[in-house]
Formats: C-alpha cells, structure tokens, sequence
C-alpha cells in the first residue's frame, strides 16, 4: 500500500471507533459484549478446600466436589458477596459409579464413589470485575480430561445460566458446614 | 478393708494377670484387645485436602467429602501403603437434598447437595500403630452435629467393617484425579 492509503485506513479505523463509541445505546450493558473465556487452569486448584459437595443426576451423572481458593473460602466463610477479586471458585466432577465393593461389605446396595474424571472435568469461576464484565465480573473456563478448554460454543450457556442467582454474586454452591 | 484383705486382693490380682499372660492362647490377635476410640476431632480438619467424595444411599442418605491430612495425602498421592504414622482420613457427611433452586434453573429434577450435617457428621481414622495397635493401627472416631462423639457400641463396628480391605491398609476411599 502507498502512504497515503495506509493513512486513510488508519484515519477510517480511528473514525470507526471515535464513530462507534458515542452511537452506542446508553442502556447497552456489559452483557452485549463478548464473554472473555479463561484458558488456563488455575494453578494447584487440587489442594484448595472444599466448598461443597454434589451430585448430578441424568445426562451428567458425576459426582463433584466444589473448591475455592483462600480468597474465595475466606468470603464464604465471612458470608461476605460480591466476592472479592482475585477469587476463584473450581469444581471436579468425577463420573457417579456405584462401588461394588463397599456394597459387598455393606450388605446393601447404597454405595456412590467418584471414578473417572468426566468429559467436562474442570470448571472454575474467575473473579476479575474488569477483565470479565461482560461476564457479571466472572470469567468462565472449563476443561475436560486432558485439560483441554472445552468447546466454546458450551461455555456460552455459563453466565446466562448463572445469572439466575445474581443476587449471590452469580455463584450457585453454598458454603457446607 | 484390712490391710490383709488388701493384700490379698493386691496378690490374687497380680496372681490373675500373672496366670493370664502364659495362658493367652499363642494365635490370640490384636483385635481381642479393647479397641481405643479417638474423641478429640483433629483440628482443622476442615482445610484439608479433598480424596474423594461419595454418596450413601439408604438409610445414611447421606453426601460426603473425604478428607485427608497433609501426611495421608502425600501418602495417597505417592500410592504408598501402609499410611505412615500420624496420617488422618476424615469424611464429612451432609444430608443429601435435592436442590430446587438447581433444577429450576436446569429445567430438570437432577440436582442434589448437600444440606445440614448429619447425624454421624464427622468421622476420622488416624494412624498410630502402637496406640491402636488393637484395631489395625487406626484409631477410629465418630462425632454428630455438635462435636460430641457418638454411641460407643456403634464404634465397635468400624474395625470389623474396615478389616474388609485390609489390604489397602484398612482405607475405604480411593483418591479421586
């Protein structure tokens, strides 16, 4: 490209967004904007403590427990929301098998363990109110065995889902006792 | 008493502990010992790292995390058997409910969680082979809601129950990826 056209495409680039930013409807909200997905598995989430404990039935099957780094136990545990930044709440879902060894010595057939890991193993909740607010505040990740990010078009279904519990601070588990 | 008849107390005693040891028969094992149950909860339990989760159906009806301290977790993660001293496995036990406010979101009854402490709430084995020697080198606790051990008599069971897999040193719970 000659000089000249380079500028004219800068210039039209800057007029685009100078354009765009003041035509935006005032009551756009961050919703519109698109979700920014985490990548990357939050390091040592294995050792973090526990929420809460799940199980979902049906098509998922898998039994789960809910994890939250210190910043996240620590507003849990004050009963403190919005959550602060920097915290992250995780959860492993492990398929939902009964153990026929621990029937056996049970005498009963009552016995649920975690196996193996599920096709959407790993889920975590990221506190970041800029970074993430097109997104209530939360970035979104998800991951499956090989620690993989899962598909995207999935994930997009995490915050409208979440947004039914807004009011504590988009997070569904509660802290157990 | 006389001091006599203390005496003679003091010697028939001494006499029938005496008399005793040479004739336990040689086979006898340490499980004839009295078990020594555990009644103080290990502190800070409730930090620790998670092994598995589980579900009891049933009359326990239950949903649970496993727990483990530092030491039985590295022990867990390096697959070594036996525990070494001082390791402690410890499960959590909530009420297994329904969550409404999961399934409405979901738009199908598959949600379960975990409610209010049950009535066996917590329950801890802890590695000490001479203390426990009796019962596999476990000593075996049991505490409800409050804190407060639970039925003795009921205790007696956990040993018997475990020796079932003796051969992964008396623990139930796998540690779940």
């Amino acid at each position: 490209m000659k000089r000249t056209t380079i500028l004219a495409v800068i210039l039209a680039t800057l007029a685009g967004v100078v354009a765009f930013t003041p035509t935006k409807p005032r009551h756009a909200t961050a919703q519109e904007a698109a979700p920014i997905f985490v990548k990357k598995i939050p390091a040592g989430y294995r050792d973090w403590k526990v929420v809460s404990v799940a199980h979902e039935a049906g098509e998922l099957n898998d039994i789960r427990a809910v994890l939250g780094n210190d910043i996240a136990i620590k507003a849990y545990r004050d009963g403190k929301l919005p959550f602060p930044e920097g915290a992250i709440v995780g959860r492993i879902a492990w398929s939902f098998v009964s153990s026929e060894e621990n029937n056996k010595v049970f005498g009963r057939d009552q016995s649920f363990v975690a196996g193996s890991p599920t096709d959407i193993y790993l889920q975590f909740m990221v506190k970041d109110s800029k970074k993430y607010a097109a997104t209530g505040g939360w970035g979104y990740s998800s991951f499956d065995k090989d620690g993989k990010p899962t598909d995207e078009e999935a994930m997009k279904k995490c915050f409208p889902c979440h947004q039914a519990i807004k009011d504590r601070d988009f997070v569904f588990s509660r802290y157990a006792p």
